[in-house]
């Protein structure tokens, strides 16, 4: 009988390693799949690892375009921030990766998909829920919730010495006390020494951002054009004649991202409320999403109606949980994503900032066509506005309020 | 017959000081109330000025306490941050002046209040608003909305030259080009020069921080300490045996003003919703108000349950539009001012925050009791989680999205 | 020089009547529209009398296919209801009408609108700001809110007084003791012997519907056919090979009407919150809209998604109070009503429902495409359900309720 | 070694009794509980089949005057009402009967909680989430999530056979092709042929209320009072001296059954989505409880202030949800509770209705003290209302519709 086929999504580190071992072991054909998603990572070295161990095939696929144009990019359009904080950046990479392995597998024709997440985490959800909503009757092997596995390998020295027998490479160099999680949106750091929310972490923690004391010297000014709520153009530094002009997606991240991470932008430390109910700690840093957050939101004032706003902001907290939840593919973030996208009608403009030792600092927005009425507002021109009609809008509004005062002064005798 | 008492909002400019004259020509008795809210103003000389022009009474009056206690920490309590930038600094300050004028009116047994709030702006209305809230029987005089007022006084210089004529002093030093207005919480900036949200507001205009290059070259660490979400501690340095420790409330938050002004704290430039409908620009400086907003938003995260974090979102976001809009005093706020208090409860413990260069870090968070439980999270101890019941949590959430993709296959045939 | 002309939206009644005479007496030429919307009127005879008064030219329009396409099924598509009771009839037919008198003023060449709305009401508002959204510059003239009007005629007295002055017609049968608007929706009674909600109203008000103990003795069964949210057809009685199919969206409504009101459907009285701060009392009658508003939620509930019905309720329910206060013409409008269009793409399907005795009792329903899966939810067969995955599920979610617990007791210690 | 302790949640039925003895076999000690909520049941019998088949001890518990008191008539007072229709008779039931098993299994020093409820169902989720917020520490004996059960009992018949061979009575009257659940509050309908939400339901399905055509053919006039909205008083019939005057909450609801049930109130027929994510169709008639809610959102919507009760319409959404999921006791519905109960300081009153053929009208409602204010309210009285002030209210409104039909046209060329 011929061997069953499991996608596995590898990383090259222990646990995958060891786990595409085991299930060579439990008899399946493993084809490996590795997103890159910008993380740093030498894919070559990973791939020959994964065939020394013995996947039948391994796959690199290059998804940082796609992960930055359909994920990054429309969460800045529709203002997505969990728990007012964090931006998502992991949140947003799973579904991209799920499309990448679900249509790896179907091209290869496997039955299963494996992964290494925890069974305490958000990952393994937004996987799973993902991979499910692309292809309902895929099954899914999830190791760490396996008694027969998490009995075996009961810690880190369980998994060293499972690859020191079965001749799979450890890395020399200790692990560090915490763990990671990178993509060209951010990275984050979790566990381990982290787990305890009291403690000031580590110095020497962030690898994207470079600490205050080390930020350049002088502040950088940029230019960011939004069409519809999503950035299109960057222009560094702002007003040069000759200033670096970039409209591809990915070299505008790439670029903002090393502009933020020379002015340290874009830290934050924060507990957090996961899926499963737990709270944790953890740290991000996020140098090109947070600039482009905050030129985004600038601009989405200036340009959208207040009411439109009101109603936005219940829909964008809304996603943000579905996104963090893992439901970034179903009916009700389709729904959600779609309504998003109708309030960015008017978002076209372009923000200037100046980022500066860890700060985005708002200079100055523009829109050829605004809501925003220069001479309507000004304190010095009257501007077709007739200021005895305020009278009868506060007297109106007045009116309830002093009704209620009438009967609370009845309850009260 | 004698004349009717008014009492009017002084605040010792030009504006009000016109007015003080234009109603006394008018006939009435008129009661001058200047409240302290910390605001940079040299009250004895403006009373003296009002005497002079005719006031029969100068009231001065300290609410700096007053403001700080009911309104500026209850805020940060609630989390009331408008339209996800602007901390609500005017806003809260006018219901506080509302309650000493109205007090100060019916003791002097006036029948009118005045005040110098335009027509186009949103104070006119926070201001009447609680003043009927407080007095539904209370009469208003607004003389910038009154056509006989308004159109004598076609601009600054129609006052200037009013007040020359009637011997009212005018200061020398020339009238910045914006206005301002301030207060132990905030300093804003708008109108003028500033009306044009394109242009880059000009150099050294805030007044209460630095600017990032004149900012301290060692960042403060402090611990602030909550109970049931209130500031009622701060500890300056952190960690050190003989730090400064401060439990008065004004002056905490006069401390974390000038540390939070030395290290360039708590700037913004916004353009922002007004409740008569118009957008206009507004910059904002709020020293100790972004600090101490930042750290308890911070400990509320880690120490209240998911679920009341989300009910809770919800009723800041309109706690925030009812006090923005001028609706402090009124059923609404008041009901949710209870609910949001009683989502308080947890809140208790401190956080260690850097002030540094602009930025407020986060470094870490502590609790007595909290529902964050390190063993529960923790990657290295199963700590009573069986991994396998999140394989049954991911199937049944998935089961929906399954029954979606296969609904979306039907229609798609 | 030449008048200038407005354009009166004319009822026939005694205050519009006098309105007009009283504007030709201010030198302007006055032309008088009205709107078919299917309330009871003699147009021919409420023309004569406009003429005859000195009307320029009277217009009047069929709006109530318009009215029933555009304004009434969208509400039932978007389950439109006020404060969880009023189907909003009066509130929806004031933009349609709108449309219609800025287009004839338009085209008329009028500079003025006037109508006969009185200022404490709902529809001096919804009138005006559709006006407004649809021809900004209009100026319109609201003869009860200028004092110079309404302090001549002060009561109903001096109205009749005037017109007899003036030999305008005055109805020889006395007025009855309250206010109605009708249209092909609904009528509505309000003031009078009505403003006390603590009296009963008087027998033989309502005029669409019959009392309950005079309808009729056996029940009505149909068949409703939605598409996207809209009905399409209904067929009566449901299940007979010769049954009535109509398609035809005005003759549904008046079908549904007749059959609606045989057997006393959709009477309410209610007190209500007016957008100006005021509570009223109000009864409405809405056959048809009760009878579609029924089956619309029916089938809605069967065909979309949970989550997708959570974020459709917080919208309709924003949606209801747009409409309700004039603001079916506005950004925040034409934004929810795209999004909630969205929602209603898999509303496809029929309801069967009986009339009888003031009830509408769902029997049935259908869709050939569905989210309701019978073998999934079916407790005879498992239908790929994992009952063990249930445990998994209930054990995460009770995760945070049992750390809760723990708190909790931690606290009470 | 002794045997260990089951409290078995027991119905009589076939399913817990055979439940029971299985657990018997399995070599547990099983006591089993009953809880008196207003089923139709014969609870000395069921207590002898249980223990004929050989429980420890049977308690059998009147918790109905808890259930109401504590669970039903909040419900009313809060508004539950589960996606617009059903008012969450069952998932009230539930955590009141949790407390009353959790307090019975700690008297008995039982360490685990069994119950028949099937893993499809929302009742298993309430049950057990109630079970584990009260008593986390308690394990709970799902047997019809075990794999060794549920494969040995795969239908009815395998139940029946058991039952046979180990003596378990087994009622000859065949059981009804569907479920149902009963208590004081409701009763509900579902499964079996109601499965198919196409087939109109049986004749005769419904116990609590009479088919339309068979209730009385006199109307029922009743005042309900309220006391911060909780029903505590009816008065039957309405205004007649001699009236029965009914203030004992039990005797109240069981009151408004039977008049209800006599004039067929209450029933519903619905497709609801169930917390695991299915669709399912389900029968339900609430006699009392729909009077009760009708007459309390009349009272409410009298007494409270528009801008609370906007607030409180979210709330009770979000409590709704809470309820059906089985969260009545977590902190979110512990928090929400609290919001909700706080908005009905106001609701105190009486509201007289007529129930007649299936319907609950209302009649009228009174207020000592309320917010209508009937004379500002007046079409004929002025009562300090300044027609002017709409004018200007209007005016300011309308600015930003200007602005934005301003910015349309910008857009459109």
């Amino acid at each position: 009988m011929s061997k069953e086929l499991v996608i596995l999504a590898y990383s090259g580190g222990l646990d995958t390693s060891c786990i595409l071992k085991w299930l060579i072991q439990k008899n399946y054909n493993v084809v490996c799949y590795m997103a890159d998603i910008g993380q740093n990572e030498n894919f070559e070295m990973a791939k020959q690892k994964a065939k020394s161990i013995g996947a039948v095939d391994v796959i690199v696929e290059d998804l940082r375009e796609e992960f930055v144009k359909n994920y990054m990019l429309p969460a800045i359009q529709m203002g997505l921030v969990y728990e007012s904080r964090y931006y998502l950046g992991t949140s947003l990479a799973r579904p991209c990766i799920s499309v990448g392995i679900v249509n790896a597998a179907r091209k290869a024709g496997a039955k299963y998909i494996s992964h290494g997440a925890t069974g305490k985490g958000n990952d393994q959800i937004r996987f799973e829920l993902s991979v499910y909503s692309l292809w309902p009757d895929c099954q899914v092997i999830a190791p760490w919730r396996l008694p027969e596995f998490f009995n075996t390998f009961q810690g880190r020295s369980d998994l060293i010495e499972f690859a020191q027998k079965q001749n799979i490479p450890v890395s020399a160099t200790p692990k560090e006390p915490w763990s990671t999680d990178e993509n060209i949106m951010h990275i984050s750091y979790e566990s381990g020494v982290l787990e305890d929310p009291s403690a000031v972490p580590p110095l020497g923690i962030y690898k994207m951002t470079r600490d205050l004391k080390n930020t350049e010297d002088y502040p950088c000014v940029i230019d960011i054009h939004f069409k519809k709520g999503i950035p299109v153009q960057i222009q560094v530094p702002s007003g040069q004649e000759k200033a670096l002009v970039i409209t591809d997606a990915l070299t505008m991240v790439q670029t903002l991202n090393k502009i933020g991470g020379q002015h340290g932008v874009g830290r934050i430390d924060i507990v957090e409320n996961r899926y499963l109910g737990l709270k944790s700690r953890g740290l991000y840093e996020t140098p090109a999403g947070t600039i482009l957050h905050m030129a985004h939101l600038d601009l989405e004032a200036y340009a959208v109606d207040r009411e439109i706003l009101r109603v936005k902001k219940y829909l964008q907290d809304k996603m943000a949980d579905f996104v963090y939840n893992g439901y970034w593919f179903s009916p009700e973030a389709d729904y959600v994503k779609k309504c998003l996208k109708d309030s960015q009608d008017a978002v076209n403009g372009s923000v200037t900032l100046q980022i500066f030792k860890g700060n985005v600092i708002i200079l100055a927005r523009k829109s050829e066509i605004s809501l925003y009425n220069q001479e309507l507002v000004s304190m010095d021109v009257a501007g077709g506005f007739s200021p005895e009609d305020s009278t009868g809008f506060i007297n109106i509004n007045a009116l309830r309020l002093k009704e209620h005062a009438r009967f609370v002064k009845l309850t009260e005798k």
